[in-house]
Formats: C-alpha cells, sequence, structure tokens
C-alpha cells in the first residue's frame, strides 16, 4: 500500500472510530443485532474505569485496526492478559497491520509480566488458527465457552420468586 | 449431610484454604504443577487490587467451596461476569455447595446489570455441560481457547531484538 501506520494506544476521541470497527465485523459475521454497546459505553469502561486497554492502528490519521485487552485471573498463572477483539478493516486486509497489533498485544503481556495471553477463535477461520499455531500459542480444542445470556440470567434469578 | 452451609463473600483470611481447593483440583486433574500463585498473589489481587470477587461456601466455619468471579469487557455486550473457577471439595461433592455458589455467581451478574456470565468447560465434562444446559445456558462448541505461555510470549518478543 505504501501507507506509514502507526500502532498507539487509543485516546477516548478514538472511540466512535473503533466503534465503527466492532460494527463493520459484526455486520460481516451477520451479527449487526448483537453489538449492544454504545460510544459513551467504550469512553466510561476504557477511561473512566480503566476496565480495558484499546490500542489502535493509525493510518494517516485515520483508524484503520483496532485491538482491545484487560487483565484477567488465572488461579494457576495470576493475572493474564485478555484480547478480546482484534480487528482491521476490510479494505487494509493484508497491509500487516493485523500483524503489528498482534505483536503489540503481545509485547503489552510481556511488559506487565503476565506468564499467559489468552483469547478464543472460531473453528472455522483456518488461517487465524495457523498464523497462532506458528507464532507457538496453542488451541485448545477440548475446552467450551459458555454463555449465559440476559434471559439465562433473568430465569435463574426468578426460580427464588 | 445435614450440615448448614453459608455462601458468603471471601476475606482476606480464606485465602489459605482457597488455594487449598485450587491445588486440590489441580492434583484431581494430574496439573499440580502448573499452579504458579501463591497465597499472597490471591491476597494482593483480590483484596488489594480487587482484580477478582470470591465467594466461599463456609460449612460450620471451615471452607469447602469457592466461586472466583471478576469482570471482563464484550465489545458487543459490555461488562460481563466471568466465572474463572467453581470447587467443592471432593468429600463435599453431592451436598448442594455447588449449586448454591453457581446460584450466588449468577445473583452477582445480576446485581451488576451485565447482559452475559460466562466461563469455560472441559469438552469432557459432560455432567457439567448437562447442568448448565438445563440452567440456560449455551455451550458455544465451536470457539476454542487459544494460550500463548510465557514462552510463547518470549519467543515473540525475541524477534525483535
Amino acid at each position: 500500500m505504501g501507507k506509514e501506520y502507526n500502532i498507539r494506544e487509543a485516546k477516548r476521541e478514538d472511540m466512535p472510530a473503533v466503534l465503527e470497527l466492532i460494527k463493520e465485523l459484526a455486520e460481516y459475521e451477520n451479527a449487526s443485532d448483537e453489538v449492544e454497546i454504545h460510544v459513551d459505553d467504550l469512553e466510561k469502561e476504557g477511561f473512566d474505569e480503566k476496565n480495558f486497554k484499546c490500542f489502535v492502528a493509525d493510518v494517516d490519521g485515520g483508524i484503520e485496526g483496532m485491538a482491545l485487552v484487560y487483565f484477567r485471573f488465572s488461579t494457576w498463572k495470576g493475572r493474564t492478559v485478555h484480547l478480546e477483539d482484534l480487528i482491521v478493516r476490510e479494505r487494509m486486509r493484508g497491509s500487516g497491520l493485523g500483524g503489528a497489533l498482534y505483536n503489540q498485544v503481545v509485547q503489552y503481556g510481556h511488559e506487565n509480566g503476565v506468564r499467559r495471553v489468552e483469547w478464543v477463535v472460531s473453528e472455522g477461520n483456518k488461517n487465524a488458527i495457523e498464523f497462532y499455531e506458528n507464532t507457538g500459542a496453542e488451541i485448545k480444542k477440548n475446552w467450551y465457552t459458555v454463555h449465559m445470556d440476559e434471559h439465562g440470567i433473568k430465569k435463574n434469578i426468578n426460580k427464588y420468586d
């Protein structure tokens, strides 16, 4: 592409562009209805309460990619870094932004002295799985993610009414 | 059993008993070497820095079970509650402590207004999967957990040395 890019920490004013990336990916996954957060949620959780950190790929002043991370706590390993989302705008795929954001996340884990960086991957995303394995990550195929959504939460709470 | 139990928030002084439960489970899974945390990590992360919350099942003053939770941030749903571990001492299985701790975790999510409570389960743990599904949770079998451990982190960092 010939364009320069800069991987940097996101600022509060980048959150509209970050939400746009989140929505672009959800649309790609036919799940637009699932995005229930707004710009003010990102501002509050990321900057007022510091519940996550976000890195962005800044290309000539435009946000073309992002990685959102936070700490978790493993009862075996202590603090870990969790990579929640790494998104590169579709038109910028193949330009190295994804790898640069990925390296930034690993670097962040290293700087914070964690024993583990973790994330999830869809079993259908063969290219990503191959990339992750090549970088030394382990795909734990025998562990399933479990989600209880609002409906499930209410159902369990109401048992005791 | 006829014994009374009390589900309550853990105190700092419960951490040695909580670590004992963590180690008991790791031993059961033939993974004792994997436990790299100490009591002071639990005290610091849980009580000084408040990076997790722990509930315990107190039976006549003894800690017979625990559930350890913390907040995560979903780019679709906002803040979520993650259940990292729910452990009941082996001799107390079947006494209702596990269900009571599980309900406490869902209640905690409800009180905090989250749209999701989440955790992981081993694919071999059929009883747990059936229990979770009966309570309205969804097992997301097409998502794999990925771990990059210390060795992987160092390997990626050293690429740039």
